[in-house]
């Protein structure tokens, strides 16, 4: 077969997966702190060990509705010949002030009330019996019974909560027992997110022939929040290298991760891997991933900062993101790394990998009597239905030339 | 044993979970609609069917990197024997003007742009060559080859998401794709959270003897939000009757739902009821559920607006709310029911649940080699870190009697 003269040189050298992973491992991005109010702290990673400020509770608390008492005038109490001990008052929760307990004498307690002094235990109010200014007490309580001690919860300077805690409801409840308001959490990473491409404008906008809708920023800058970035959405820039290097330097300068996605004007060869060089010195860059879709896909870093050019086609990008981006915002959010829902199913029909890379297949679950069936979504991945159609997609590794229908494999879910 | 006078009365008839959700099944909320642009929309739940208002793509677009020509020129052609054809122009993506393609002649275009008038196919630029202002092509192309129909990913008027639909990543990059900046979802159920007691304070506010700090209005907010209700916090109402009707007749005229937590100040039996009697004639009351945590829970409904009286202490609180009413905000949401998170583990202790009330044991998880160990929580309800220390909890039906040390239970999950 001829080859014209006009054929694009696309046969790049492929970086594997591995080797990607290798490169960005190397990049930690500087994180920075804030305080912010506990309300909004809900998902967020601690910056910080967090220690009580106080001891909860701070003061005795009653565990019962009773008598606060002092355990010694009931010991021997017994049904057929209580202990009377004489009413000195009543402290209900919330109350701070109450005489003391003497010798012989009880106050009136609530549940969660401050336990006056000189009282060593509670006499739950079951075995008692209150008639006008006397209390019969029918069971001997021991000192502390029925007393919650101060700190018995937390202790004052206690370390409660360790840094790099990704704080869930729980911890918050722990915080506001401490009387927190606030708390400090590491930033999130700033994301600038734009498209590129000559055929984009932004939804909204009119759409003159030739012209397609932006879909990438809305799925990018989505995906961006889930994995603990804060995405900055910068539009679409026209397909032409100057301002795709603008584009990139005021990203670097104003963020600290920055994600493109490629229109689909312009072959791989040309604008992203020369605007890549022509920023500044790159500190790796890595052009074409060996993995299908997403061979386009560019990486490079400038003083520890990466910018990830994602393909065009809004199901390549956002294959491309959970696979490669996903994982590494998450880790320089300071979140932990997260196994994507997954689920076993079926495959309906033969699929054929291209081999010698790693496959992404987006595929449609069907639930069939007893069997979760997974068919490959057969329209391509120009086709935005290809995204909606789609609850998830399958891995298929380089190696492997098809998989028969029929065998088992793992469905990574979209969300 | 003798029973004192002062004893409360607090052998109320208790109902049942099941019949708690028999009364909350009836209870529909009025659902409103509000616009909102879609970068917000995620997670919301569409209010009406979306029909695509535009063709995707709404032009021909090419396929491929090649020239566009009229297919019959290309009939015949063979690697020996190409047809030529003249060179009129070139399109790129984006571009809405070019000559159409006549008889004999062709136009450069790049994928993703617009397929001249004239036009039928689109041949692809490995099989051809460019030599001044003639295109030799060495394949055929049949008509409609390498062009993308007019709405052959979405057709115009074409229904793309139904109403009741929980907006996704994808269903968003749809929507953009239609052009769309904004979209009607269900206005997210208001719900009032507000805690009760004397003792309680708020976190920020000195905290004098006798006091301790407000930890339900944190989580329960929090919840709410999970459950896809907007939380209104109402403060710390002090635990007195006509200020808790005040407080509930304020929740009904501003929320949909009312959720208060109850101080420990005060006995189930006395208070709550009764203002909730008062407030006005109820459409149905519930004092006193059958579970364990959580017997002092009440539930009421004015006007089909929903009352949940919560118990004060954070770790019942917090199950009493998953258990009752996060799948009751979720349904009202307009949101799909949630299978809470959980895993199976095996109990490091036996259990002795209360009988004839459904039991809710906090545990703690702990892996211990190869098995997933579930321990309970010996710390009482009243105790914060009960809920800091445990990673859910398991649920004991009322017939047990006890699960056995190295039974296989299910824990759910807290997050």
């Amino acid at each position: 077969m001829k080859v014209g003269k006009e054929t694009r040189k696309s046969f790049y050298t492929l970086t594997s997966l591995e080797e990607v992973f290798q490169e960005l491992s190397k990049i930690n991005i500087e994180r920075r702190v804030e305080t912010i109010g506990i309300n909004e702290a809900y998902g967020r990673v601690l910056a910080e060990d967090f220690f009580s400020p106080i001891n909860v509770p701070h003061f005795r608390r009653a565990a019962k509705d009773g008598y606060a008492v002092k355990a010694s005038d009931t010991f021997g109490a017994e049904e057929d010949e209580p202990k009377t001990l004489k009413l000195l008052g009543e402290i209900r929760a919330g109350e701070k002030d109450s005489q003391p307990v003497e010798k012989g004498g009880c106050i009136k307690i609530a549940t969660g009330a401050l336990v006056p002094e000189g009282a060593d235990a509670v006499v739950m109010v079951e075995y008692t019996e209150e008639e006008e200014n006397m209390v019969r007490v029918y069971r001997p309580v021991s000192p502390e019974e029925n007393i919650i001690k101060i700190g018995r919860d937390i202790k004052e300077k206690q370390k409660i909560l360790s840094k790099g805690t990704v704080l869930n409801i729980q911890d918050l409840g722990v915080l506001s027992a401490t009387g927190a308001t606030e708390v400090k959490v590491y930033s999130k990473p700033r994301v600038t997110v734009a498209s590129t491409g000559d055929e984009i404008v932004s939804p909204g906008a009119e759409l003159e022939p030739g012209k397609i809708y932006d879909i990438n920023s809305i799925t990018i800058t989505q995906a961006v929040k889930q994995s603990g970035g804060e995405p900055i959405y910068r539009g679409v820039i026209p397909d032409d290298k100057d301002e795709l290097i603008r584009a990139i330097k005021y990203a670097l300068e104003t963020a600290d991760i920055a994600i493109f996605s490629g229109g689909t004007s312009k072959g791989p060869g040309d604008t992203v891997p020369t605007a890549l060089r022509e920023v500044s010195r790159p500190d790796f860059l890595i052009h074409g991933v060996s993995i299908k879709p997403g061979k386009p896909t560019a990486i490079a870093a400038y003083n520890g900062k990466p910018v990830f050019m994602l393909p065009g086609y809004p199901t390549s990008a956002l294959m491309v993101y959970y696979t490669i981006v996903d994982p590494h915002i998450r880790r320089w959010a300071g979140l932990p790394p997260k196994s994507r829902p997954q689920v076993k199913a079926i495959t309906g029909r033969r699929i054929y990998p291209e081999r010698g890379r790693v496959n992404f297949q987006a595929v449609q679950l069907k639930r069939e009597g007893e069997e979760l069936m997974a068919y490959p979504v057969p329209t391509g991945s120009e086709a935005i239905t290809t995204l909606a159609s789609s609850q998830g997609y399958i891995e298929i590794k380089p190696e492997i030339q098809f998989i028969e229908e029929g065998e088992e494999v793992v469905v990574y879910l979209w969300s």
